[in-house]
């Protein structure tokens, strides 16, 4: 059947009959003349019980508040979790300010972060939105503290850094470690029903979203060996992110410095 | 029930019990350091029938040609037709040279464009692909030869420039003309059903897609009456798009130019 209902509220949404009913996918701009001039190419992803309306928004970014906070009030959404998959090299959440503005909103990050937040993750809690929830899966190895939060249904799951389309999170800062991550993915994400839809943190090519069969035939870098992938990990010879020194610290704290 | 044969090939999947099986959304990528540093935050659609692999491409760009035919390839997908939404003024697209790559790919765009394509569409017009099909509807205004893409069970519509999540494209060149564009998307896209999902060809704040229901209530210019939106439209002030002089007299032969 059709969530008519919820297709209504839907700016992308991923209805599907079995579970969840809303899924919104922001991604923060970087159109020229735009206030959003942001490099980092984040997914921001909110996720809604259309029932309810508990919401939960997933790496909202600073420089988006704004039109983030709009949708959550245009939708009529009751925001109650706001999560980063880890602590963020690449750009400063929204979490911290996201909680002055919302009444009663909580920020979750996993406890291995190291961040400070309101709710500290570990493998298998779970957040709840009206009758949905995400569970989560530790998948360190772009970081220490990197977290997979997967729908009760497992039909979509959110990646963080762990895993990206046709790619991967690189593993040479922040406690990275290349055979880490080639673990993580393969025991808690390609472990995964191959139809499950996978949502990245990033996408620097426009891409939006892949799914585990995907992954487990097309990804260029996990379908090699571990050595293998280690060593191309092992060798990217890429620059810090540019914010790096700022965002690591402010993500820290929930994006807030005083 | 759950599609999960389609979802395992599933990008961005928009999946209905009732109709369409894969929707595949691909942003042109502005990523700092990557080969696609567009400006024009183009939504190119990928559209397919999950069974016969039949698949329509909507506004694809020159730029994103590789990373598109490369999904097409790696889904398995028979490209019938690359499809514009109109004459773009800020990008060239990519079915001129797409057709020289895909053996049988047919070119369609509007008859009013002026445009030359294999396929000139007027009103009406259905562009098939399997056991699906997009509807055409003229929404002129923003140009003279814009359409609306509408999928046969009216589940989603691809506005172009037409309306824009929260906005509409402009209306001061190309033949635009503010009162036209109102009427076209009050007669031809507010009608269509609350819950019809919305696809723009632009967002420039990362926003993904709409419905006809927050359009109808939040759209700050097409909420208010044909004479504000005109007074609106006709003080904008904007400078032309950048690549307009090229980009048109490329776009009127398919992007390919001798």
């Amino acid at each position: 059947m059709l969530y008519t209902a919820t297709q209504s509220l839907c700016l992308c949404s991923n209805l599907n009959a079995a579970g969840y009913q809303l899924l919104i996918l922001c991604k923060d701009g970087n159109g020229k003349g735009t206030p959003l001039q942001t490099e980092s190419s984040t997914y921001t992803y909110l996720l809604a019980d259309a029932d309810t309306k508990e919401a939960v928004i997933i790496d909202p970014v600073l420089e988006t508040i704004d039109r983030d906070l709009k949708f959550v009030s245009e939708l009529g959404l009751k925001l109650t979790v706001a999560v980063n998959t880890h602590c963020h090299a690449d750009h400063i959440t929204s979490t911290g300010p996201m909680k002055k503005r919302v009444p009663g909103l909580k920020s979750a990050i996993s406890k291995l972060s190291g961040a400070s937040a309101d709710i500290h993750l570990t493998e298998g809690d779970k957040i709840p939105f009206g009758r949905h929830c995400l569970i989560v899966r530790e998948t360190p190895g772009h970081t220490d503290g990197c977290i997979t939060l997967v729908t009760g249904d497992q039909t979509m799951a959110f990646t963080g850094d762990a895993l990206l389309i046709r790619g991967c999170g690189r593993t040479d800062f922040q406690q990275g470690c290349a055979k880490r991550l080639y673990k993580s993915v393969h025991e808690k994400i390609f472990t995964l029903p191959d139809e499950c839809l996978l949502y990245p943190a990033h996408d620097y090519l426009g891409r939006m979203a892949s799914s585990v069969g995907e992954e487990r035939k097309f990804n260029p870098r996990l379908t090699k060996t571990m050595e293998e992938f280690a060593d191309i990990m092992n060798n990217l010879n890429l620059p810090n992110p540019k914010k790096m020194a700022t965002a690591v610290p402010a993500n820290l704290v929930c994006g807030l410095q005083d």
